[in-house]
């Protein structure tokens, strides 16, 4: 019997090195709203994003003429081109430009899993595409969620959750690790109603307050690209697929 | 308003930097199963246990005269009196004794913690006298999974999960944690057949594999005792209450 790929899902960045193998390709999970606007920018035009983890390193890309993106607990900081919303990755804008974003938990991500085999940028906008290129790797799948400050989050669980189920739905294939069981489960018994779920937890709490509703709608709906950005060195690129 | 006391769920020994406060209660949980059989353990007669994280303090322990329990993997080890099954400690063996327990998860989960305001130990075997406790306290209370070698399993998350539920539905006393919130739907949608969700996890599988059902049925049976052991320096002892 051919051995199977195991998913499984890393809920927090801090606890990465616990589950990082090297032959893995890892899913990098912001929904709100970090890996959810890379994706949307690349959908755009974008041609690469630089992610970087500090505001310190934002400032410097700023003083060299890039567009640059840079939040920090859901506010976008003055100085900048962008926050993390979606909506302000337009077309006329950042068509063929190489862009910076600097964000509060998925870029911690990145930096955690960029010695992994591959590591590509999940969300629920690309989830078809992603999960169909996942199945045509022979590769163990880690979906590693940003969570906030280091501690888990119900948005990226949820989605990793998403994921894991598509994935494992192919029993030949895949088996699963106890994280993405535990995923998995969330997501079976969320999928009927998110909203419901998502309505109290802290961020969608946070992003509501601060006005931000159309972007949690947006970051929920399913397949608005077919876009995988992949991280070259210190790059996101689209992956040709 | 009177300021909401928050229940959150850490779910490995690995992450508790993140959630850790000093004015906390920290309920642990391993319950496969070292914390069911610390419960255990005190339900029958044990005065004091010592949680040791290592074989080699287990050794120093058995060298010195004390009763020792160890195992390692789920299979007790050659040389020591007790291995993690409940069922070995008896009243017989351990009434008015002072028993040193090392484990492969729990134990490191009781170190991490050890700074906390205060540790107890949790079960499904005390979960009502220990809830009843919990709401008590006016304290911030963190759920803190064993796990499995500080990746998440089912079974702690699972607890965590209907520790936080019953304490949240005193929404008047407490709000949640993202954290909570995700193990309380866990264990909202696993409630009606726990078995169901918990027979594909890693460790359950590994102890059905050693034959260990029967210990599996007990670890998940509600209320064998009214004990909460709680930390005093390098004791466990039976808290008051």
């Amino acid at each position: 019997m051919k051995k199977k790929l195991i998913v499984d899902v890393c809920l927090s960045p801090y606890l990465y090195p616990v589950y990082h193998k090297e032959d893995s390709i890892v899913v990098v999970i912001d929904i709100l709203r970090a890996t959810s606007a890379m994706c949307t920018a690349f959908h755009h035009g974008a041609d690469k994003i630089i992610p970087v983890a500090t505001i310190e390193e934002a400032t410097e890309y700023k003083k060299q003429g890039f567009l640059v993106g840079a939040e920090r607990n859901g506010i976008a900081l003055e100085g900048f081109d962008f926050g993390n919303s979606p909506f302000s990755y337009t077309t006329e804008k950042i068509k063929g430009q190489t862009i910076v974003i600097s964000t509060t938990n998925g870029t911690l991500a990145i930096e955690a899993s960029r010695n992994a085999y591959k590591v590509v940028i999940g969300a629920f906008t690309n989830i078809t595409a992603l999960c169909n290129w996942l199945k045509l790797q022979n590769r163990n799948v880690l979906l590693l969620c940003s969570g906030w400050k280091n501690r888990i989050n119900l948005e990226d669980t949820l989605f990793a959750g998403a994921i894991a189920s598509l994935l494992l739905n192919d029993t030949e294939l895949f088996k699963s690790g106890d994280g993405a069981l535990a995923a998995g489960f969330l997501y079976s018994s969320a999928r009927e109603n998110p909203y419901k779920y998502l309505r109290n937890s802290s961020h969608t709490e946070r992003l509501a307050a601060l006005g931000l509703k159309k972007d949690i709608k947006y970051c929920f709906a399913l397949d608005q690209t077919t876009v995988i950005p992949v991280l070259e060195g210190k790059y996101l690129v689209k992956l040709s697929h």
